[in-house]
């Protein structure tokens, strides 16, 4: 119970001990715990914290966020560690908030149709849990995430067409602000017209607001049927008209991934799937047993007129698993086509419009800078990846495809598009936000520094306290 | 171009001569424009503004906002005036910008489904411009409000169940800041992780945040059939029930509106409907012809294992006008119950499962009370009004009106539902907030005081500056 501990030899040992008088022995300085939690995408500097946390309860993390707020220290929340931008670096050191162990299922509330997890859960262990409640929740971003991870990004992934991004599926959220207060953004009514929407104010925040304790989530019936297809094109151009076309038909597709030509080619490799190496679409169509026949109908048909061949309908399971198993691994199909590489993995997203002019200046890109890049996107909402695979011992091919990314952000940018469609801005994509919004960034400085005056909360994200001016030192 | 007017007698001429060099004669201090900006519903006093502005620009709204700041006079945006809690009430005179005349449709972006307007063109403007499209835009909140206006309270309606409220439906938004810069909170890709949700920051906000001068809106396609069908239950958590049951089944359907025995019998007198005088719901399903036949098939089975009876179906346009134009109407279906009365309409939202609860508890209170105060309810959403019929001249009567909306705004709160599902919080429920969501004000207070910190946008809606404390003077 002292307040007044000796001070010690380090700083941090001292934050150490006032750490153990909270959580106990879940407080360690062990360098390989230390490691975990700093290590990031090749491209990314490994940023360890200085103090790793695990708390259990709520009230656990609003004496840490007291306790950092006194001594200045920076916390970070940490999830699953699977973030694309470095947004769980800890950049300034300080205090890493592990939530692993805040995984709880809270309450399902089968006849609202939402549920309240903990932050750590992640999206497969809650699904495992939802399983006989005849409802799941849909966002799908890749990699088996946390829910708070996901919540703090705005995540999205291949189901967002049909079922939104974070932003559209969270319903409310319990946060520990800066100043140790706990708050509640909502109550549990599918829709509220009381006051700022504080939910979404804190969806997207990359924890630079506040640490999320609690998420509750809207959930969605399991569909009766699924169906899949998949079509080949003649090239890029064709396939994004034709998912234009599904959409404004009304088909409420439920997933329409684009692969290019390289990224078939790295699929067949791994996956065998002996698909012709030409431009796809992957469709998955949700609904009853007659809807679902229904809307793969009218996909293929418009698939046709533009010229679309090959068209294939799944509807078993197993027909369908191999399709969405092959483009669940595109990571490792891209992988496979520079064995011993590394993937640098990006983002963006253009109305979709736009879509097929962005990524054909990029595919004339990628062949003139001469690098390997697959192309994989969630092309019904504009958005999508790219697998720029390189040697991570060559400094000069880091360098190239540093700057073909950066060109990427730009070119997304100007045509009226953003640098992150579901990555958030993390350090990564930091100096593109202000040529992207402008003096809106200066808007988030004002919320952030209204909310966070000492700059403790996963400080060094999403913006600088100001952007370079000309004149500035670089 | 001077800057130095001579100091007229009345402050406000000083204020109306500086706003003529911005506007010209589009300023007017004429006492029936102003009377017409300051009018409200029956049970709010009249609050009009000091001046009316008609700005046609942004660069005039953003030089009327720097001139407000400057001389620390109030600014509330105006739109078609329909709000219910007093939205755009000049609680403390100033300034109301009366945006009718930016109503212009700037760019409609068929392949990105999406549409950018001036914040004062109304709904039914808009989507009369979009006939010939193929796209619509869904939100219908009853009334013919403004764009601008139901941005910023954040508005639904009818169809929110299946397309959404403005938080969904709002990609981008211009907005003039409190210091006169104008920003966009977001370019045009269907969605972004790129930092702080700026635009649902906005969305909501009331004009308290900044004033809007572009929103880039969704549109949805327009669908291929439209059906309706209207059933008959034997009490109101029947008619819940099913309402659960067919959103679960996964049934997307585009309205389901609740109506109580006494508003079936105001629809009776005023449209003749002939229906039984017990609750009803009234549905409407969009899709293709085979899909919206097999909803409504789902939807009759679902309604007959719940007691539902005359499940009647409409296909042609006529007949679902006939119906659905009897629901658009059921404000003069209430007043129809009490010639010469005036309604006070107020509206929560609960979580649907308890729904049943709050509707069955409200009624009786309705009883107890002795008012006359039929139910109409989007009740896929878990959100009902209700209009409160009172006699204008009765000053017991409003007080009587007013104590029972009070006890339903606190009885929605514990049910962990909502004081206003869509009407904002305006000046009518601002003491219902705190109740709500505690703590989190505060956090609203934070964000508006960084973003605005004279005071100058809206002053006197959502929060006061604090909560009267227990001791505070009443």
């Amino acid at each position: 119970m002292s307040a007044h501990m000796p001070i010690a030899a380090h700083p941090m040992d001292g934050a150490l001990a006032r750490l153990a008088e909270i959580v106990g022995d879940r407080a360690t300085r062990a360098p390989g715990v230390l490691a975990d939690h700093g290590r990031s995408e090749a491209y990314h500097p490994a940023s360890p914290p200085d103090v790793v946390v695990y708390p259990e309860t709520t009230a656990e993390v609003q004496a840490i966020v007291r306790l950092c707020r006194e001594m200045k220290l920076p916390v970070v929340a940490f999830g699953a560690g699977t973030s694309l931008e470095g947004n769980a670096a800890a950049l300034h050191g300080g205090v890493c908030l592990d939530m692993g162990r805040m995984n709880a299922v809270l309450k399902v509330n089968a006849e609202d149709m939402d549920v309240t997890v903990q932050p750590g859960i992640t999206r497969k262990q809650l699904n495992a849990q939802l399983r006989d409640t005849g409802l799941f929740f849909p966002i799908d971003p890749g990699a088996d995430a946390s829910i708070g991870g996901m919540t703090s990004t705005r995540a999205s992934g291949t189901m967002a067409v049909r079922y939104g991004t974070m932003k559209d599926n969270v319903l409310a959220l319990e946060v520990v602000l800066a100043d140790g207060r706990v708050i509640r953004t909502a109550q549990r009514a599918r829709k509220s017209a009381a006051g700022y929407d504080l939910t979404r104010l804190f969806v997207g925040a990359e924890g630079t607001l506040g640490v999320i304790t609690q998420v509750t989530l809207k959930l969605h019936p399991q569909p009766e049927a699924i169906s899949s297809a998949v079509c080949a094109f003649p090239d890029l151009k064709a396939a994004v008209d034709t998912a234009i076309a599904v959409i404004q038909s009304g088909v409420p597709v439920a997933r329409v991934e684009l692969l290019d030509a390289v990224m078939m080619r790295g699929m067949n490799l791994h996956a065998k799937l002996g698909l012709p190496e030409v431009p796809h679409l992957f469709f998955e169509f949700h609904g009853s047993k007659a809807y679902v026949a229904e809307q793969a109908e009218t996909t293929q048909a418009l698939a046709t007129e533009f010229g679309g061949e090959g068209f294939q309908w799944a509807t078993t399971p197993e027909e369908r698993n191999r399709l969405w198993h092959a483009r669940d691994n595109t990571l490792y199909a891209g992988l496979a086509l520079r064995p011993g590489g590394k993937a640098m993995i990006t983002d963006v997203c253009v109305p979709i419009s736009r879509l097929a002019e962005c990524l054909v200046e990029t595919e004339a890109d990628i062949a003139q800078t001469g690098l390997v890049a697959p192309v994989v996107g969630h092309v019904g909402d504009g958005n999508f990846h790219l697998l720029v695979l390189i040697d991570p011992a060559s400094a000069e091919e880091l360098a190239r495809a540093k700057a073909f990314c950066d060109r990427l952000a730009r070119r997304a940018i100007a045509l009226e598009g953003t640098c992150t469609g579901e990555h958030g801005i993390g350090f990564g994509k930091m100096d593109f936000l202000p040529l992207e919004l402008g003096d809106a960034v200066d808007v988030m400085r004002l919320v952030k520094g209204a909310l966070d005056p000492d700059g403790i909360l996963n400080p060094g994200k999403i913006f600088r306290p100001r952007d370079r001016q000309q004149g500035d030192a670089p």
